[in-house]
């Protein structure tokens, strides 16, 4: 086994169905985009976002640079022009776009990057009906995964979009979603030691879970379940945003700074609050989980129970919610992802004995940094630069949101963002130390 | 006659063909948007430029507010939301949506506005064959320069626009334009003395060009003709962008913070200059007049061209070039107009005697600041905001552009822009003083 | 007469007591700094201010480079460096060290300047005891009347700077000041016509007070005194901060972008409002002239007051105020100037039949922009760039204020700023038209 | 023992020799302030830097706030003022001064803080006379600590406030510095495996480095002496700032923003480089260690060496660098402290077999994100606000720097700053895997 095998060992192997997991993400991405209009798919509502349209087309820029240029037979490009405008960050493969011009790019236009869509998909088509080498196959895998990435960002990103207009625009309305009794909180202990973490080379995972590795871990618990908006509804109603022993000091200046009084997408509706959500605005449910906070808003509410219930708690870390992810009986299968159609967070519709929601409806913010595990080798070539570069200034996120696809989503799955980051489904679990 | 008939008679008598220029005036807007994409019409690629949806609803807006909603027996508002979402700066009739922000509003949509258009010519077109006293129809004039204010601001927005988007996409193929051989600059001399500037009267006129004045003039001259590409090419092989001394304080302030070395939309390519126009990305053409400089470019080139000719010379004042204007026998329909369809600044077909390009081709940059006229009042209610408020920090253009309807343009007729403002179609005409 | 002879015409004849003028002024600027410690003459407490250390270095360097340099046998600089660090905007000298950072140069030490100052003074008295010729007489002139300039600086910088100190120390204890029962505002009202401003080449002035030339002013009014803080207690009071119809639009930007509601360096105290004086902090004095407003704010006060009154008031051109000034008795010898040694505006001790406070107490913001008189010409050399480079985006004051040393105003003076600057002792005096 | 004193149980028993201890680390602080202007002691030259007077002040505000006002007897503020202003950011303890303003502070003045230095060490020499309680000492010992950090950063401040000023002052002259022969670089390996870091509870620690701790650690090894300025040559040479594949993402961003070419301070003089020291400008020495780099730089330099020597290094994560400190035998004594008088990192005198440089010279950056500790308590009152609210979006570096008191370092000490940090005197060591 030569090293460039050694490396990509991680990919899953190639499988018999690729060509119709293929055909099946890619659908996806097109079926999310349906209820959007041309201008819809257009706007950049903020840097950290990007056009419908962008993530169509850079998915299809990904398949055509890293699998059809290698692989195809008389590669041809496309459009030559492309190679730069969809571009996002591979500084390997030459010149980008500007992020934040990239809602300016008015043409092609949403048809044409359908058409490039179309086109690539034929090639494609035609090189895995061809068959595929096992490195093609884990390019493959890897372009699928990617798009996966993207068909979340697709959510979050015309959310935001949607969020800006007065108007309040709706994605799909399917409001209200199901009411359920509460669930109460508990404690759920894990007694920690040597345990290991990292992906177990089963199936696709990215670099950035890689080597799997021990970690010493001191006995621990986790709550049962996600802190509710009702949970933060009290938050707030203590004087939480207004506090500042509860926060960080970074965490603090963004508060005065940005005149922060609650989560994302919240506005008072005289003596309520309501939030955006892509049914349109709606009334907090209590029950649901609290979604689209930052790290500072984490760290501060778990700051604050602590001091309100007496009793020292904080955010886990990634081995610990890792550990415990494995440990458990609920299945990835279990949760409410992307699949479900609801694309909000969900209240808790079967109390079990066992950590509930570990998957699906909102991605959970770590105490970790986002950083290289031990022994971590970067991907050979450009797509070296999928995770290692960003290993800086960023806090991981595990188990994914409503609005990840179900099949992407494992224990070992590792999300990052910086800490003021706001627009992702994020929330919270809170953890302690169970011996001190 | 009451006072308010008194405020507004500088606005044009009732024409008995006013509602057959209702209908060709709003037909040209969307005769100028016919080659946008939808997603084209959606974008706002800088803060001073807008969306062409917006301005097609914004004008719309306009005849809602000022004539139905105050002329119309039973009037309803089309979409109560539009009444803020559409509103550009008018504090008397309540909140805007923040300028900024025009481009994140998708919904509704360009159908939609099509629709907000329709509607509202319908009711407009009910409300003129019921007849319409003076006022309404004084007001409805002022509608329809509004519009042709913005069918001017439609091109240079979507010419920013285009310009942004590394594919280079042309708003309209007809290049090569005409290339004639070139006339030279010689001086056109003016007696000076108490003359008369300011609105005649006759026809429509905005509140900012009243009240008629005398005005004290030295002797001077002004160039037969605009300067040209082919000049402006010279001060900048001469390093005009790179010499203080021919730069107001604030002029090379900005040189220096945007590493400015040509005119807007030029880039170099290989040992050429081209510039990006609305046909695409073109030579620069000698001949044709400089566009696209600001007031800062503007007085320096002037002062470059006093040293370089060892013959003092400066920007014409307001006052000098509508003098000018009202002596000369060239006629506002000899001009290059966006009616021509060249969109772009043309160069003389035909030598005269006379000062030629006074109107149409580009503005010309004055040396004065824009300000009230002695004895200036704005309308009543909140058109009076149409002007007024915008007299500070500003200086005054003269003469209409390639892209100014031709029926828009008078010689009394004041444009005003900031020193640093370059996307319109902005250009430079010299003076001097004849008695030293 | 040569070409420079004629060019520095404007400038006063060679005066035998110019050696004793050159010695009072040189200590005067001493005087200024003398309550202040090394630490309060070093820093910039923003932009717009500069150090008094670097005052007194720059008024300092100006002689060195255009008297010394250019007249002294055997010059050599005092020290190299000098010759950069403290040119302010001289492109014509060489480079300049950047404006803003004039604060962190600690070393030459406050008494390194006083040396530089010393050793400057000791050359200039040999050059003066020698005879200097018609020129250099002028030149010498021009550098003392640049110190008495930054002599008003050195005091309008060092009260920004203790303003922003919370223990809010004192320059010079002298309070309270003079209380005189209030003298009722009336209108003193001018014929216009054709008549004359500009300076009349009787005695100094700078280029841009020349040439002198004819106007063709409107009949008019002045009010016979300035506003008053009491008149803007009334102002504020009626919500005048609040209320877009008073404002420019860049003004009420300005407003809300700062979250203005009060003059520059006052404060609510309870129910009271106080301001910052360099006496320290002390209460509003109805009857004392308004301080520390911008154009936009004196701009938004005169449309309040027409609106207020139902009769249109506004603030004065430049040529209106001149006029005026040439027209009525006050001297500027009655005025209250930095040798009053107030330094505050005052109330008015002695009514009188005609305009009062024309010169001293506040500099008089007026509606004219800061733009070359007609015929205008730049001295020769770097001096020339001591005012021409300057006219753009300014507006003209008039009159000089409590903190302008009394020998250096004349009605022809023509200062000018920014429109949102405010830390000058800047004031308001209205005009109208008087007929319709 | 009560919760409270468990809680301090880190901080260190009460000393016979505190009173003369307290007396030695406040005289060192008024000797680094010795060769300072009251100028150059005011100046805060950028926004994370602080004026020395301001440190001479806040360190004196420490002691009054935490030990004086709780435990002296009828204790009264030496001024009122003086708690928000020279409070940096105690929430507990009220308001502060803005960060950014601290230079904008003229008063009081340096010898009036001289006198509040005077005055509390009076109070503090009676409170230790009349004998001290446990905690008392202990927080006496952390405003020690505290002070002494505080004598690091008057150096770094004061040497980037030198560095603003063209004319190149200096700090103090003593150079050349000593030169000696370079010794090779070589790799000290270490086993791994479960170990303990953290602080063992012998003598003074902060919070942040309890509770001591197992870690696992893979095998590992670190080069026995620092990264030089010589090796760092090699790397700009080699284009090692426009090599975006050496780079993390936000270091890429970084570079390019701010055109950053070399490391803080150095300028090229011709052919060469120089950098600005506290002696003034030098030329580089290649054997002195790197100095004046910030993470983005360290890490691309590990890179770049790991391409270039076709051997994966890294940085060492904060646990590698604390094993290897504790086996190796050098001691803190060995280091290169601000007690050597150098302010400078120095060349190594003596070569030997075991880790070198570990102490002194300049901070190490690690690879290790600024987190608490695995049960983690902050300590009790105001000062839990000492390290607990800054443990995010920072790295920890390790060692101590030749502005470092050497009596305040150990091994388990964790120092913190954000990537883009450079003005510390921070530098580089290397580590790698020994098993792949």
């Amino acid at each position: 086994m030569n090293r460039r095998q050694q490396r990509y060992g991680t990919l899953s192997a190639p499988q018999g169905d690729l060509a119709l997991r293929y055909t099946s993400v890619r659908q996806r991405s097109m079926a999310l985009v349906a209820p959007l209009s041309e201008a819809d798919a257009q706007v950049q509502s903020m840097p950290d976002a990007s056009p419908a349209k962008w993530h169509l087309a850079h998915t299809t820029w990904f398949f055509e640079t890293f699998i059809l240029e290698r692989f195809e037979r008389d590669f041809a490009p496309h459009h030559a022009a492309y190679r730069v405008l969809f571009n996002s960050y591979y500084q390997g493969v030459g010149d980008q776009h500007p992020r934040t011009q990239r809602g300016l790019v008015t043409r092609p236009s949403l048809d044409e990057v359908r058409g490039y869509r179309q086109a690539v998909d034929e090639r494609m088509s035609a090189l895995l009906r061809g068959g595929v080498n096992a490195e093609a196959a884990m390019l493959i895998e890897l372009g699928l995964q990617h798009e996966q990435q993207h068909q979340e960002l697709i959510l979050t990103d015309i959310k935001h979009l949607l969020s800006c207009n007065p108007l309040r625009p709706v994605y799909r309305r399917q409001w209200p979603l199901a009411r359920v009794a509460p669930v109460a909180a508990a404690w759920r202990v894990f007694d920690g030691g040597a345990v290991e973490i990292g992906h177990d080379s089963n199936g696709f995972a990215f670099d950035n879970e890689s080597p799997r590795h021990a970690v010493l871990l001191r006995p621990y618990a986790l709550t049962n379940r996600l802190v509710t908006h009702g949970e933060w509804l009290a938050f707030i109603a203590d004087g939480g945003y207004c506090d500042a022993r509860w926060w960080l000091a970074a965490g603090w200046d963004w508060v005065r700074a940005n005149s922060i009084e609650a989560p994302a997408y919240w506005q008072r509706d005289g003596a309520n609050w309501t939030s955006f959500t892509l049914h349109g605005r709606a009334p907090i449910d209590p029950h649901t989980p609290i979604v689209h906070v930052n790290y500072f808003e984490a760290d501060a509410y778990a700051n604050w129970r602590a001091a309100h219930d007496g009793q020292a708690c904080r955010l886990p870390t990634e081995a610990e919610w890792e550990h415990a992810a494995q440990s458990v009986s609920q299945s990835v299968a279990d949760g409410n992802f992307v699949d479900s159609g609801a694309l909000h967070p969900m209240p808790i519709s079967r109390a079990g004995e066992s950590l509930m929601q570990m998957f699906g409806d909102v991605w959970e913010w770590t105490a970790s940094a986002y950083a290289p595990y031990p022994g971590f080798q970067r991907w050979d070539g450009a797509v070296g630069e999928y995770n290692g570069k960003f290993m800086i200034n960023q806090y991981v996120l595990r188990g994914g949101s409503c609005a990840t696809p179900r099949d992407h989503i494992r224990a070992s799955y590792r999300n990052f963002f910086p800490t003021d980051a706001r627009w992702q489904f994020s929330g919270v679990r809170l953890a302690k130390d169970t011996v001190t």
